[in-house]
């Protein structure tokens, strides 16, 4: 090599990784510039939000299956398709109330609503006293003397003091999940629990609870804050409350329904798919627009400004809304056994279900070697305010795919609001604002590109 | 010295200062504790606007001004008192209205404001041909033949694709403040500007225009975004569009009014003092909770978290709600006046003028110095993802303060929703998220605590 070479070599292979870089920054630039402008995700979600609740089975998840495909062919995504799944199929049945009995005064009513999958009360209602736990672990302390015949009041709130609102929930959502399993096993007749929000307002939540075919199965409900609050004060006084409970919820066989699939084919690695998505069901109360209606649009915008800015992406990019993560995650599993026995080479997948809001970054697989390779990524995120990059999961949806060692990640956006909204009335269309949308879609197309470009 | 006594020493010194490291965090995680579980900023501002908006000069703002100062008193701190100072009265008038005549076909009416401090239209309407330009520019191209007699439509959107939409902003309201004496100067009869705002919707935005006393005064308004894009269409096809426009706002003599100020006394350092402030009027079409009501509430109560946690800084605590930001800086003005009238030593001054959303990080200092001071204590607030430090301004209150050499800087929460409600009847109580206003109090908290401590 003659003298001189190797500097010049060194500055030209500087200046590629300098124009490479360069190039990267100006195409993230563009994406940005292009869902701000004319982003599609709002209009879709508003459309999406329009036909009512999606919970699994139901004729507004079947409407979504088809408004999903539809807007995918609309969009002009090359390949749209359907994989069939059977899914749960529960129903909240026409009336759920609870009546609060002091042992003096009048009764009064309490919002309440049945948690998902519970079962019914039966014909009428039931009728027990109240008794207060804060934990699982007090229902057990307190034993079959104490719990006996009544209904168990899991009262702990969400700690407000957790600056990630998930954690908070994390803390507290045990009462909902295994209350009544719990309680059942000390002879309670019922359960109800405060409400998994930060906020003291008058909204029941629901959400999963989980049965256990060692015991009987018994009703459990959620409260709302203000009436649990409220409750917990009066069991104070007058420790001989009683509740009267009434729901007539009931399990219907599975449905058939789907996930739906848009695709664009890569450039150069057609055969590597990296897939984005969030899930199409919402809870049956809920127009579910931050959950997850945000994230299947945001996921549809992504890829969909490919297709707009004219940028051939050298991998498989693949838009996914999953069927049934709210009760059963049967869409879920359904992809990663299609996508194992079609020997898919799946390289990432993302899915984006924490909410519409502003996104802060991203928490990015298991593996430590997946994080660090993702890592120097975080500068191109930096302009954007989404370069919070953590070690962390990937979302419900695509956590079947992690047993087959695909990398996995999500979108986190802010969630100091995330419980306001969670599984009530409240998560519909005007709980979104458009410009935390396009951020979020943004932000997902921007990391599809990288992943796209780079692979990993 | 003895052989071993300085390794000795520097750990005896490292340990101390891990020691003092580990304290400040420590009590920067009781302020947010505290901040979340029992904070008082949401309730103040319920109350605060509940009061209808705080328009310098109005009956609100003088509402608000004994509204503050009681609510310092009852917080308990410990030297509270007002700061007179004389502010512009201007008042909408009890009409505005303007109707968009096609040259064929029926008139509409289109949702407009008076800009804050415009004349009006006199006794009556005016009507005249609009004429649409994208700049100031434009009108002087334009010239005098174009625009001498017609309304001037400034038709120039925000910019959605400046991720900060302060910028946005920045770029585009030159034609609100500067639109009337440019249009003017060619012999326009008035201006109607599109609104700043974001999002396309029926709310006018008002916001201050200024006049020069070399040409003639003529009347300002603001069309909501969707008249002003439905306008910039018609005139496509339909040049000769006029314009009915009809305000009766009028200018009153100066109003007396004050500044409020709460403060806890330093126990080291008395005389040095640390202000945080926002701005306690608000447009009259407003309530102010985001502009600027958060920034009032959470400036009490970063100073009331003291009180509560039993903190006594080291130095001098200011909460300090300015009068007539808006319209005039009086109250900023008057403030700085008196801070050197009564020679005081102020070390620093934060300003939360930027919304009630949930905070990013500080922009601080325009002096390099203070920033590369300040910089280090950017991992106290990585936990509370609040921690985007740049270099910048401080707000308009406190501005006056720089050319003391006194070191500002802002709080910077996240501005993607801002302009949805800025200056609009949309800026409201219920536009605030309960969680995101006190990480905003908690976080301005922990930065009084940081420069009570360590001064500046």
């Amino acid at each position: 090599m003659k003298p001189g070479i190797l500097p010049l070599l060194c500055i030209l292979l500087l200046s590629s990784r300098l124009y490479s870089q360069d190039k990267d920054e100006q195409t993230i630039r563009k994406i940005y510039n292009e869902e701000l402008s004319h982003g599609r995700c709002y209009g879709w979600l508003d459309t999406l939000c329009r036909g009512g609740h999606r919970f699994s089975g139901s004729q507004g998840a079947a409407n979504a299956v088809e408004w999903g495909k539809a807007a995918f062919e609309k969009a002009g995504f090359e390949r749209v398709f359907l994989q069939e799944c059977m899914v749960p199929h529960w129903v909240r049945g026409p009336k759920e109330s609870a009546w609060i009995i002091p042992s003096k005064g009048k009764p009064f009513f309490a919002p309440v609503c049945a948690l998902g999958g519970s079962i019914g009360t039966g014909k009428g209602p039931i009728t027990a006293e109240i008794i207060e736990v804060h934990s699982l672990e007090e229902v057990a302390k307190l034993g079959r003397k104490n719990i006996e015949g009544k209904i168990v009041f899991y009262a702990r709130p969400m700690d407000p003091t957790k600056i990630n609102t998930f954690e908070a929930y994390g803390g507290a959502v045990d009462q909902r999940g295994g209350g009544a399993v719990m309680a059942s096993r000390y002879g309670a007749v019922g359960v109800i629990i405060r409400s998994m929000n930060l906020t003291e307002d008058d909204l029941p939540h629901t959400g999963g609870t989980h049965y256990d075919d060692s015991v009987k199965k018994i009703p459990a409900a959620a409260l709302s804050t203000n009436a649990a609050t409220l409750l917990d004060k009066m069991l104070k006084d007058d420790p001989k409350i009683k509740c009267k409970l009434e729901m007539h919820c009931e399990w219907l066989p599975d449905a058939k329904s789907y996930n739906v699939v848009g695709e664009i084919k890569g450039s150069e690695h057609p055969e590597e798919i990296i897939v984005v998505g969030g899930h199409l069901d919402s809870w049956d109360l809920a127009q579910g627009a931050h959950d997850d209606g945000a994230g299947c649009v945001e996921s549809m915008d992504a890829v969909r400004l490919f297709l707009a800015l004219h940028i051939r992406p050298k991998r498989t990019l693949r838009a996914v809304l999953f069927m049934n993560e709210e009760n059963g995650m049967r869409g879920g599993l359904k992809y990663e056994e299609l996508a194992k026995q079609n020997g898919e080479h799946t390289i990432a997948a993302i899915e984006s279900d924490e909410g519409g809001f502003v996104p802060r970054g991203f928490s990015i697989g298991k593996d430590t070697s997946v994080f660090l390779k993702v890592l120097p990524w975080k500068k191109y995120f930096e302009p954007y305010h989404a370069a919070e990059f953590v070690k962390g999961g990937g979302g419900t949806d695509i956590s079947p795919l992690e047993k087959d060692n695909i990398p996995v990640m999500s979108l986190t956006p802010d969630n100091q609001r995330y419980f306001d909204f969670h599984h009530t009335p409240a998560d519909k269309f005007e709980a979104i604002n458009k410009r935390e949308l396009e951020m979020g879609a943004a932000t997902l197309g921007a990391m599809l590109y990288l992943l796209s470009e780079h692979g990993l």
